[in-house]
């Protein structure tokens, strides 16, 4: 199955480039929309090791169908949100270093603004640079329908947004196919170490 | 094709680095001069997959002659100019974290200089270390008419640079080959980096 | 054996982070309890070409009892003290840059308290990022029975630790199988790699 | 020829790490004493790519011997020197972000104390971390009989040094074997990039 292999393949190259680290993370691709059928990672792997037959198929419900081994995240409930809500295809979330660090930085206006990057294009239908990206950040939590409905409500203020930050947690973002949600994960992860590295050099009180 | 081979083995490398995330940047080599005929990366795919049979070949108008799929990048009109006014045998241009966080920080004084490293001994003709290369900065703009003709002013009073950046956007560098090419972009995104680190340890008003 | 393959693998992917540098570090896993026998890396080996045949058997004595060339490291002491204080099944010791920094840049306090991160859930049995990890430092010597016997009263008073840092020297940690092990390797390294650039926004008066 | 395939395997690393960029470095190892006989990288090749078949056989006054294209590096006088001086038996000499950095923050002082690191157990015969180890540094030239002299006198002061950084140039080190030579140029890389993130988190004025 072609989006297995690729979700697969994109899992073990994002724990390469240590954004998926200690079985942190997880992806998610529709195979069917009705009766909605989820390709989606297992808890609790390492990701630098994934294999397209490991991957869950997931029904609406976040019920594991196919009967393979392995429970779904508890951070189904956000992919099947994001599905529905967004029309969105594929599912990617990473941990790295950069997204962590700057969705505590930013934590106290809601969000970041990125602007003026080329890199920005790699965003879907953003034709120019002269852009302005909103990129919310919701507080963390343990309680998954708390913070789906949370995100739900961030989204539905910022329906420009291609993806957000979870403080002091990772990046979600997403695209209709597995290889536009990938585009998207690394021109973020890309910008967030670029700000990052900014703030490094002309100090925290001179803005992006 | 070997010209092809070593395009996209180059492409893979640097999206390996993180030079070319999110299907950024584009790589090109001239395959004939008479009529001008060049290898050229299709827009939009994802550089760390790139095969050489992706590659288009383009006319001296920018039109893909190979019936190949895909378009090519909007600078396409830059790679020709490049071919064209600089004798270029291959052009590539790569999207780093550093060449992106100085080509702003720089961007002021239209450029910058590079002193003193051994490593500007890997710019083609440079014999010693003991030489201030002066690395040109341009505005980003999505007019690629007007900014390729800024492209060949800047050039033209800087006849001995190899290579320049494009604000928030990126580094262009070129060779007589593939493999010189190549080495400049290395050598570039080495010098930056250093540049760049060096900035953090000394403070922004220290120079470099 | 499993064990030995996986102890390997890690070993090299480690080595290919930077973590296990110039033959640096240590791994071990039990192979059986009763008696206790250790699979351990041998002192001295480049941990990038570290093949699972290279692996000594080692006795609750330190002696290599399966007749491989090759000595035991100096460390072993601490190893089997954690496997018998800690029932540890696997323990991991890398020298990364960041454990290195943050294990001098803490010492004064003794440890460091790590809060709030997502990540710290791939700590075994901790589960919500509302959690306070005290990881503690010990100061680093080459007399390795009053290391080994420091580290034992250590852990003594820190009950709920999952590993341990030694000034200037490196990380400790474990856990019921290489898998879990190499786990907690990664989700501390990534952890003390994001407070260490904490520190360098944010400034070292900030804290963390 | 194992040391030829060893120092091919070292060169291909070190440039994945980013030591060796742009056809940067150099590489040398003794293969036969009387008369001297030196496998040497050829100058001006992508070390990413070298192959055992390409290296040169050097003689003690530096011309190749075994026929092969390609020319010898202009510091071929460097790992002579060292060879002869030190009783060298490989010769390693890298370009890293880190070690051009901290050749010129530390150049006013002629050198660079590294002290208080388990990592400097790995500089053969180093017993414990509580040493200090001085890293002389020379001023870069290109006139490499002056270089050689200049090193040679250096070198002559610190009987115990194990390498040596040429500024804004890069780093020497030797073993009595490739493998030795190897760890050297890890653990100087691991403790360059150490040393060089404390500055950025204390201060230029912190010392290490």
């Amino acid at each position: 199955m072609e989006i297995a292999s690729s979700l697969a393949a994109a899992a073990r190259g994002f724990h390469a480039r240590g954004w998926l680290m200690g079985t942190s993370g997880n992806l998610s691709a529709v195979v069917q929309r009705e009766p909605l059928q989820l390709a989606m990672s297992p808890s609790g792997v390492d990701k630098g090791e994934l294999k397209p037959e490991q991957l869950l198929s997931i029904d609406e419900n976040a019920r594991v169908v196919n009967g393979r081994p392995g429970k779904p995240s508890d951070e189904t409930l956000l992919h099947l949100r994001l599905v529905r809500d967004r029309g969105a295809g594929a599912v990617l979330h990473t941990h790295s270093v950069w997204n962590t660090i700057l969705s505590d930085f930013y934590a106290g206006t809601g969000g970041m603004a990125i602007e003026g990057y080329e890199m920005l294009k790699g965003l879907q239908g953003v034709p120019t640079h002269e852009h302005s990206e909103w990129l919310p950040i919701v507080e963390n939590s343990q309680d998954m329908t708390a913070l789906a409905e949370t995100v739900a409500q961030t989204l539905n203020e910022h329906k420009g947004a291609h993806g957000f930050l979870v403080r002091r947690h990772g990046l979600y973002t997403w695209g209709e196919t597995v290889a536009q949600a990938k585009r998207h994960i690394e021109i973020y992860e890309f910008l967030l170490e670029t700000i990052g590295r900014t703030l490094h050099i002309r100090g925290v009180h001179a803005g992006v």
